[in-house]
């Protein structure tokens, strides 16, 4: 019956062309050269079985896709070149080999569509549900990253794409915006950003709290997925409710100073002084506040 | 009732004077400009609830110090550097945040005496049991890690400590060995290192199968800890099988030419031609097999 090392011998086996690795998979740690000067950025995110997919449902590959692409997205709200990623799985006793290959083939393919290879991981398999963990680590060679902190008072707000109801399942199968993030950081003229994880409810005081500003949204220039109305016909909620709160668009949404971009992205509103977040719906302004309520610990 | 958001919050005023971070923690990635031409190295390692450690016994300090130490001792491995660990959570649901913080502080504070922060991490609370994985991100500046491969016939095969016992309690306590590691790794004599987290029986094979070589470790050389002993007089296995088979011991074991390093390390073996790794008792020589079993998937 194959077990653990079956699976890390498998892992090796596909990996061992990897370039620019001096030590490559299967040793404690694998190596790499770093280009001279370039920045290095690092980060984390983990998915968990009925929280962030359901494993009755879901296939592997997706489930593993998901890991990955989510760890992307970082990547593409920083504007950085996703480089390496390393991945642990926690595995059900008795998923079997083919579960956890179907899981590494769909992380692992997410990853080499933007050249980032899996360099390094662990496995294991427990009493608990499936959890997948993976890092990543990027950079930037001759152009500056991202963040939320750089706001200013009269800049635009963008996003990349429409929003809500991506429950109906682009929470699963969404692309992450890799290039187009690089692309915004590479001009120069972006002063913040973030990824659309957790909606623009509550993604975009993010911004404005790393940035030290407030914001006002135009209601009626979000764009609104189809989803949203789909979802909406079914649970009566509003289409601009499910955009403004739903999460898991991964869309990239971000601020840059007047007249740059013209129409290329939805433009939703503009930074101002102070702090409040607020809504415009046809000259009639309210707060923005995140809808639902945070897990307590 | 504190949250995630406030259990963040908590890390982030920790962390807000880390040298070297061009962004620090909080943003989508953590940003740090990488020594020119320095090799970098990265790893991860989980441990799991019932697996690695007991959350009904051990207190989450020190289940977050073992979870961090395990990739210092990867670090140790390969006689790198460590220099920035990013953290995954997966907490029980209700576990408090009291709990929270007490894992991270444990993680964390391993790191900080080798000079390691924690540079991003991502928390989230499920149905599921507590998993926590830590990816590590190394250096070597000016010298060259030590993999598995190197190992030479005619080396002698060392080990840096005791051996054996350590369900006793030492799995949770041990010390990474970072700084013989890196020092080992700097004397350019070592020909190939692990770190013995599954036992001499398991982890010698993977030097030998790395390097192409075979093994012979003499019965008497091996040094064998006293909980070794005391676990022998529990249960009635031969103290030195325990320190052959019992694993976490977080010892290195390592080659080295004929004439290094003296007595410093117990020198246990040697490598051989072939491929056959054994052990020889007073004369008689039997196969080295690891014994237990492995987890089918």
């Amino acid at each position: 019956m194959p077990g653990e090392s079956d699976f890390i011998e498998w892992i090796r086996s596909r990996q061992s062309g990897l370039p620019h690795l001096e030590v490559g998979i299967g040793d404690d740690l694998a190596a790499t050269r770093w280009k001279d000067g370039a920045l290095l950025l690092a980060g984390v995110d983990q998915i968990l079985d009925g929280v962030h997919f359901d494993s009755q449902i879901h296939l592997p590959r997706l489930i593993g896709q998901k890991a990955m692409n989510r760890n992307l997205s970082d990547c593409a709200a920083m504007g950085c070149e996703p480089v390496f990623a390393l991945a642990s799985v926690a595995l059900p006793r008795g998923c079997g080999i083919e579960f956890a290959r179907e899981l590494f083939l769909g992380a692992s393919e997410a990853g080499e569509k933007f050249g980032c290879s899996i360099i390094g991981g662990d496995t294991g398999s427990w009493d608990g549900e499936l959890a997948i963990s993976i890092s990543i680590i990027g950079r930037c060679d001759g152009w500056k990253p991202v963040t939320r902190a750089g706001a200013r008072v009269g800049d635009t707000i963008f996003v990349t794409g429409a929003l809500g109801g991506s429950i109906l399942g682009r929470h699963m199968t969404f692309e992450p915006r890799v290039e187009i993030g690089i692309e915004l950081a590479r001009s120069g003229v972006v002063t913040s950003m973030i990824d659309l994880s957790d909606g623009l409810s509550r993604d975009l005081p993010r911004i404005c709290l790393a940035s030290g500003v407030g914001a006002v949204i135009e209601a009626n220039r979000v764009p609104v997925h189809p989803d949203a109305h789909e979802l909406s016909k079914r649970d009566s909620t509003p289409p601009l409710e499910h955009a403004l709160h739903d999460g898991e668009d991964y869309e990239l949404l971000f601020t840059a100073g007047p007249g740059a971009f013209d129409d290329r992205f939805a433009r939703i509103g503009r930074i101002i002084a102070g702090a409040d977040v607020s809504i415009d719906d046809n000259g009639s302004a309210r707060p923005l506040l995140p809808l639902g309520w945070e897990h307590p610990l």
